[in-house]
């Protein structure tokens, strides 16, 4: 890691210019969109008529979302983007052009900020995504970062979190806890599982492949009727599908999907995998429910081997109150307490 | 000021979805391009087909860019925005959407962010920006926004840093170094100035009413062939208006607006106003260059009562090194140091 040499400048050595330089890492992947890029007091974006615009933003706040000195910062930049990404993949939109809010301490080694800014723009190559500007400033006290990213859906396509309807299906992809599994071991948890197991884990949560191909391929699909990404736990955000949509939800404690590394994990802390994986966040997953006469359709998309997994782990049912109620492999019957991601009660 | 009364709660005591709720303040001041608003993974905007799309970022940190114990919160949320409808005013656009990144302390009484929330919101309104989205969090020690702003432009009409050639003339809009002397007057700066200069210059500071309409009337002029704000400073933004078009420049220093505020405050401190003027920042006037040929339709615009003061201010010349040239009254030339607004040098 070029972050352990003792000689890198720190931020306040190189100056603002020096800062502005650096931002000199990021290509633009779709140079033909754009006009002015950075070095202006806007960029300057060719528009894509007649679809719509996709807009979000999210933070990263040292020691809040992540840990400086633990983390790697090429996996950090890599982060930033993906956070948005996995906003734009839910709903089912292309990722376009993303600009940055770094703001830096002054003690802060630029071979950290290099390599931060290498993995932001690896991601934003791999995603097509043009980094066209920022804003760079000095922050007395802790390292913050904040991005926005556009993305573009065509308007038969776009899905909403609202669609859901009594009787759809509900769905999830990959498997879900790895992440917040992943940071209780960096924050130095111990935990006796496997190196391979630990590896797993440790990588859901520094590095994250947003569900964008996925989030698209579903999107066309005509038969998603509401989708999210996951990333402030399912716990959370299944019940945004629900209030969004007038209804309530059961979901098959069996069905959901949980990794072997998180199984370990769970049984070394005696803590139960499904409690766990359904409060946790930060796996950036996606989570959407169909319409059920489209089940053919999603259970081809299931068989490729391009896209992740895609497991069908409950369905909407006709409820007010928004109510996510766990059904036991028994058929006991638990209603699920709001809990998740909330940043606020860290 | 509501932020006196003692019996405020405080930002970790309604959690996030009490926050979440604060938001409610934001109205749609254009809901017709509004498919999804706050409270989906992105905002659904629709396009405007065949314009540029303009999209810039900026951030405000307590201690580094405001006061949260000096500033009024209506005042910093109404800068915030207006930091952004100044840099879509430099390309001569019209400002769409807004994203909002509020990094709160847990400390934060729940009237200072409902206060910060009302001057964002009547700002966006007075400007017809929709304020479409954001992400709360929790900041651990200093209060920290974000915010992206869109715009739009029609191509024929966007106009650059870059486009400046030897021999054009340079203007800039409305009195500066205003902004600068208000926030050293708000730092416990005494100052021996008159009742009316002193509030002049701390609302200069606290307050922006961005060139927005100047900078559309500017790009339809047809003769305007750089322009930028002048966020960082004289000394730094013709530089960059420079350094982008390949040229240098001639500041007549007898030209530089100064306020009769100004004059004052700088006469109070023993400092030379000019030297104050050419080396603040804030005060998001605009900075533009014209062929020459144009100087009639300027000097139209320059009679109009709804539009701020135009200023000739010099000339760009043949030069590669970009220098700013300073004339004095007896005509002798100085080399203007590059300086400004270096947050890095706070």
């Amino acid at each position: 890691m070029k972050t352990n040499k003792v000689k890198s400048p720190k931020v306040s050595d190189i100056g603002e210019s020096g800062l502005i330089r650096l931002t000199g890492h990021f290509n633009l992947n779709r140079p033909e969109r754009i006009i002015t890029g950075i070095g202006d007091d806007c960029a300057v974006i060719r528009n894509n008529e007649g679809k719509l615009q996709l807009l979000t933003t999210d933070v990263m706040i040292d020691g809040v979302h992540f840990l400086r000195d633990r983390h790697k910062p090429q996996a950090l930049g890599e982060k930033l983007l993906a956070i948005s990404l996995s906003d734009i993949a839910a709903m089912g939109g292309e990722p376009r052009e993303a600009i940055i809010c770094a703001m830096l301490t002054a003690d802060l080694e630029v071979n950290w900020l290099e390599d931060f800014y290498t993995g932001l723009n690896d991601i934003a190559k791999r995603y097509n995504v043009n980094i066209v500007g920022g804003d760079t400033s000095q922050h007395p006290d802790r390292l913050t970062f904040a991005l926005t990213l556009t993305g573009i859906v065509e308007e038969k396509n776009v899905i909403h979190r609202s669609g859901g309807k009594p009787g759809d299906l509900i769905f999830v992809s990959g498997t879900i806890g790895n992440s917040d599994a992943g940071l209780q071991i960096i924050k130095n948890k111990t935990a006796d599982i496997s190196e391979e197991h630990l590896e797993f884990l440790i990588n859901s949560c520094i590095r994250t492949e947003p569900r964008v191909e996925l989030g698209q391929v579903l999107s066309k699909s005509g038969v998603v009727t509401a989708m999210t990404d996951i990333s402030d736990g399912l716990a959370v955000d299944l019940p945004n599908i629900c209030r969004a949509g007038g209804t309530g939800s059961e979901l098959i404690v069996e069905y959901i999907p949980i990794s072997s590394a998180l199984k370990d994990f769970c049984k070394s802390q005696n803590e139960s995998p499904i409690e766990f994986a359904l409060k946790s966040g930060g796996d950036y997953e996606l989570l959407w429910t169909i319409n059920p006469n489209g089940i053919e359709i999603i259970e081809e998309l299931a068989k490729r081997s391009d896209l992740p997994p895609i497991t069908h782990i409950g369905r909407l049912v006709d409820d007010n109150q928004s109510k996510v109620t766990i059904i036991q492999p028994g058929g006991q019957k638990e209603i699920l307490q709001s809990g998740g991601w909330q940043h606020f009660s860290i």
